[in-house]
């Protein structure tokens, strides 16, 4: 029987009901205006000291912000649905919060990040997918909660409830981090930069889904998440007619192919785990005319810095040359990072020893390997940096298909437990004695 | 001196006045709403009897029709500037008209072909750009009159004009086809299937600029016109997660990419010219996901048809072994065609027995050289076929710069060079004796 | 009836038994050692001035000439068949030979060339291939005459005879000139820059086969030779074990055939003919290696000399972006040339003219169009850049196959009639009146 | 001190003699005719039961037999230099032998693997390279010692020497396996279906150098060798003349080089290491004939079976894709093959224990991280299967180049250090009590 098992049974219905909203509603990253602000008015509500937007990030550090154009298109769509007051906070493409709860009582100082936004993803319409059968699929089309950002940032407020209404047996300062644009590595390093983590003993975060582990098994850390790097690049040549003058073009188009299948053709690394994906490729503007424009999204990932930097390395080379091969120009735009990231040891401890009186948490495993990337590492390496503990958690469910694809689901049962842990870990291994 | 000098020089203002309306408001093939609209009430006003949008086409032949999202779209941006019963004839892209003026004298019947579609090219805006320094450059963000349509447009309405109020002067029937969607081979089809000339004994057309030709030099007729074949291909793969599960992805973007780097490598063929293409490439939802899904849009054209065919053939191999390569599925879909066609000496010898007196046409060629694709190769292909003459023309200017690109432009007093020709033709081959 | 009809009835079989002979016994470019020996030894025979190896060639101008190595190989292996004193003119690559008929009389200098070598092609050895059934193939592994060159150098003996033994009916001077290395264009220029062409009034060469033309016809000039350019690309990388080290690679293989894939996309040329081709790539050393070295052997050709330039500039960008592609170096070696050629409307005349009377020359084609390449242009040029009259034939039969392949194979009827075009034109056209 | 340390003294010249010998003289895979012969002469004197060549392989179970012809011709190169009845035995290609001592004693079964061939490498003619400079650099062109058999056989025959010369300290029964053809996985697999391990109870084997470990250094075992496969891909095409007929050929060059360049882009495996290579590609017999011949080498290795099969898969499908691609067909033979192995830790105490107390050893390292292939894995797999107990160590030695490069070499010294290993275990491990 969990200690606060009660408190987690009331809250179960809040977690899928926070959940399935934030799911209909899906916002990408640096636009998640109405995801910040319904997590904002629940955080309010109890409390806590909020830091909306610009409060919360340091401007310049995003990476990847969308383009202006795109950013004022949505907030003019959502304009109408908050209070004058926000949009200020949060225009520009500044998402995201920061909330406070201090105890006022001497103790340790913890942070814990839910990241929030969706991605580019049109959401299968089949019965077979819950989410459709259950009517709370995405209403944003081509975008998708595709990889469990609903289910953290429902469990994050569930948790921010417990501290709220538990405040009496609790000491120290808890710091939740409502993280924008996790995909892609690109809001950790704002929030990092903007110093919430530079005084955190302890930082807990974590995933559902990922390995393939039974509901009720927590992994109490991670290791494997691979440093990356995130470009851009736009290819600028000559257009021509392709029927009558094909000598007097410069074909962008066929820079950018030639790069895309080159790409993946980077050697493997004999010291470890490497990774290029070439995610999107748009090209030219009609069929019988030469191309003069080509643009590539690439991610390229190592399991350590220096094969990351090999991928980066040959990678650019490989553009270049491709760029040459067709006689055009190229530019990279660096537009995303994360760092490889080691767990602690002592929150792993914190964890088993704090968990293993709870009936929902049936399992937990020391460590999970993964090869994912995770801009949370940008925090975990400043806690670290400083003297502080820190550890990324998985929580295990059942998916009914890939992270990232448009079938992709999880059983909401998985919130109560990763709920169930982070209660532990904050009575268990932080509170009061 | 032209015989009929003074009208040409009372329409020259006129023919400027209506080129730059129609450069400033260009609009995609199927889509010439307002072009239509604008060519129609001219043509009804002289008295004309029109055949518009529906009338003038048949539906079912139409190549490459734009989706419905796209062309309700631009209707509902049209619907208030005209009115209503045209937009009835028109509405799901049935755009375009037939003009008829009969002399109720007995005489041949002759066909005019004058096309009016843009092109999607975002078109250059500084001030070495004519049309943009004297302001009458696109309207259309991204649409561009690249190719000179604007004129043929306007040259169609001026020999309209002359038809009109030289009746008396004239015998026989004029049937005028202001064609939609000549870029891409999409529209004469449509036309031709109508009927429009099952029992035309002379068809003229042609068009400003493609060669090197100076001003007030006109080619009779042209060779090198190439048989041609529009696809949109689609490839079909498996999302997954490229940083966590690379492995489960099948890669539609790459499948594209790999067809597009191989189809220009098709060996040439040793019997005549061939061509091939991809315009436009978009593949991709987002830099992290294996992307399930690639599109291309791509033309191929021979010297004869059986070059054409030996490029489909190639083609439409290597697309499915591209898709292979990756482990996708690939979907041709056939959205264009043009037909290779030989001009008539009959009509060269009556351009230039007519056209000798004029003081604006300098130099008459017999024929030119080309070797881009032309729709109206099914117009002259169906009127020779039933012992009808048919030739196309090319009217001569410096350009600024190549068809279908951005800075294109070309000197405006070749309009009045190519009425006078329209005009030398109707009086001199075809007028009362 | 042919004016010397009873002359080439006597020639059949020797002509039949000469191209057989040299079938049997082919041999590549500059390594024509006893082919040149057989057809020296004839001609000496007849009396002929002989010009044999380095005293018919510029050495320095030689295209392609093998390595040592395989010229000392064969050199060895040939040495016992012929006279130390010409193997002493040949050594060292200097095959080939001019053999040179005064007859002491005023009049035009005539002359002709024959090409001798043969193809490294490893010949067909079935029933089908009349060759093999006759017993007459190859008995060099991987040589083969399969262009035809066996037949030219066959019907050059045939009309060395005819003007030996009619030399009381002639005037004038007549060299022959049976040249190396005609396949890459390697060996025509080496004779040209000898000087052999400074004063030549008439120059005549032509090809067997090459067109689908009947047995018995003749075209008297030939349009299409293309300019073309043969380069060796060598490419230069770093081994590593590949599985091991992959990352310490860098992989000349990749770029070799980077390169060949890539060359075939060179766009289309608008103004004509182009051709790109790569026949050999050889790359790598062990399996398990990654390879530090690739080859390739390319050409490139055009309509006309701007062409192939455009070819070589292109085919030149993509090879060093090839190479950049992997890392790895690459050096260009440039060893074959031809130009594009005319052929000169007074030779066509005097063809026309000539052969009229003659009951084996069924028909006269005044031009045929052709899209080979031909070293013969090098002499052409030269001909007629000091005034004199030059052109190419072609001598029609049916070929079992194409040129350069396995199974190519003509009718051997087609050798009296090519022996007796060429007897017509010394006689009708150059001979005493 | 080690126990045996003035048996190794005295071995030391004749370690440094024989590895030089080998160097000198490296034959590839089933042509180690001289290698065995030399091996065998030297066994036979200590009094080895011996089983040469065909007594020693199952013929049906080699991979990657070369050419009868190639064979033949190095047959005919030594068959002066050794004894007819040792040809006989060896000839066709069935190289290596087994070497039986037995003690009379009951006792443990030992075997020990030493390969024994070279790579196709030219080695480095330079005076930075140890083995030129003193003069024992290969005296076969293009063959190389470059990844240490020399210096494995030489071990065997000194490990031979101590068992032969020191019979009455042991007991049980000895079987050297001395395996030709290590490279490409080929030869081990031969040995192992003949039986040679179906009894045995221990097994050891090494490998010089492959980590960078200082010299004095052994690890005991090995982890992370790669299951692999090896293939030799055909490809078939059509020839054409590539300036005439281009559009008749089917371009078998294209289909092997295309190929290639797809290859190294199958995608990375998420579960573990994943490597492929092409290591040679030869395509084509002339510049301006399309080939019609392609041909390439390949490997494909996995950190576990079914990654390997994994990328055998997608493998087999880009060559067949590629094939497609260019209209050619393709034909894959499987010629060599490795799996993953796991060491006992029982072996890896026999070798820490016995080797404590050496002076020639300075440190033991328990296990060692690797990522090529072996095909010893075929013996270590059948030994454990049977109960038996197998490693494979390592033996540290500073290397000049990387493993299969030209400049490879490393320090000999290490073949005293090896020796000691394996007398050590022999002694320790082993031996009367």
């Amino acid at each position: 029987m969990s200690i606060h098992h009660e408190f987690i049974q009331s809250m179960q219905p809040k977690l899928v009901k926070w959940r399935r909203h934030f799911h209909r509603n899906p916002e990408l990253g640096f636009m998640e205006y109405e995801t910040t602000y319904a997590i904002g008015k629940e955080l309010e509500a109890l409390g806590f000291t909020l830091y909306i937007g610009r409060d919360a990030l340091k401007s310049t550090s995003r990476y990847g912000v969308p383009s202006s154009k795109e950013i004022q298109q949505h907030e003019a769509n959502v304009s109408s649905s908050m209070e004058e007051s926000w949009l200020q906070k949060m225009n520009g493409g500044h998402t995201g919060l920061a909330a406070v709860w201090d105890t006022g009582r001497i103790g340790d100082h913890l942070a814990f990040r839910f990241d929030i936004d969706a991605l580019p993803i049109e959401e299968k319409a089949d019965d077979q997918h819950l989410p459709y059968k259950e009517g709370f699929h995405s209403q944003n089309p081509g975008v998708m909660h595709a990889c469990g950002h609903d289910g953290h940032t429902a469990i994050g407020l569930g948790l921010a409830h417990f501290i709220a209404t538990h405040t009496s047996e609790l000491n120290g300062k808890f710091t939740f981090l409502f993280q924008p644009a996790e995909e892609g590595g690109r809001g950790a390093k704002a929030m990092t930069d903007k110093g919430w983590l530079n005084d955190v003993d302890y930082f807990y975060s974590g995933h559902i889904g990922i390995q393939d582990l039974p509901l009720g098994t927590v992994a109490a850390s991670t290791k494997g998440f691979l440093a990356s790097s995130k470009w851009n690049v736009t290819f600028k040549g000559q257009s021509s007619h392709a029927g009558m003058k094909p000598e007097d073009g410069r074909n962008a188009l066929l820079a950018a192919a030639t790069a895309a299948t080159q790409l993946y053709a980077i050697p493997r690394h004999s010291e470890g785990v490497s990774r290029v994906n070439v995610g999107k490729l748009t090209a030219g503007n009609g069929r019988n005319i030469i191309s003069d424009y080509g643009y590539i999204e690439l991610e390229t990932r190592g399991e350590t810095k220096s094969i990351n930097d090999y991928m980066q390395k040959e990678a650019s080379r490989m553009i270049r040359a491709s760029a040459d091969m067709h006689h055009v120009e190229s530019t990279i735009d660096f537009v995303g990072e994360t760092e490889p990231m080691v767990c602690d040891d002592e929150t792993i401890s914190t964890i088993k020893e704090s968990c293993g009186s709870s009936s929902m948490i049936k399992h937990i495993i020391n460590t999970a390997q993964v090869s994912g990337s995770e801009d949370a590492s940008f925090m975990m390496n400043v806690v670290q940096s400083h003297g502080g503990k820190a550890t990324y958690m998985l929580f295990g469910t059942r998916l009914s298909d890939n992270h990232h694809s448009p079938a992709f689901d999880y059983e909401e049962e998985v919130l109560p437990v990763a709920l169930d842990t982070y209660i532990h870990i904050v009575k268990g291994g932080h509170s009061l004695e």
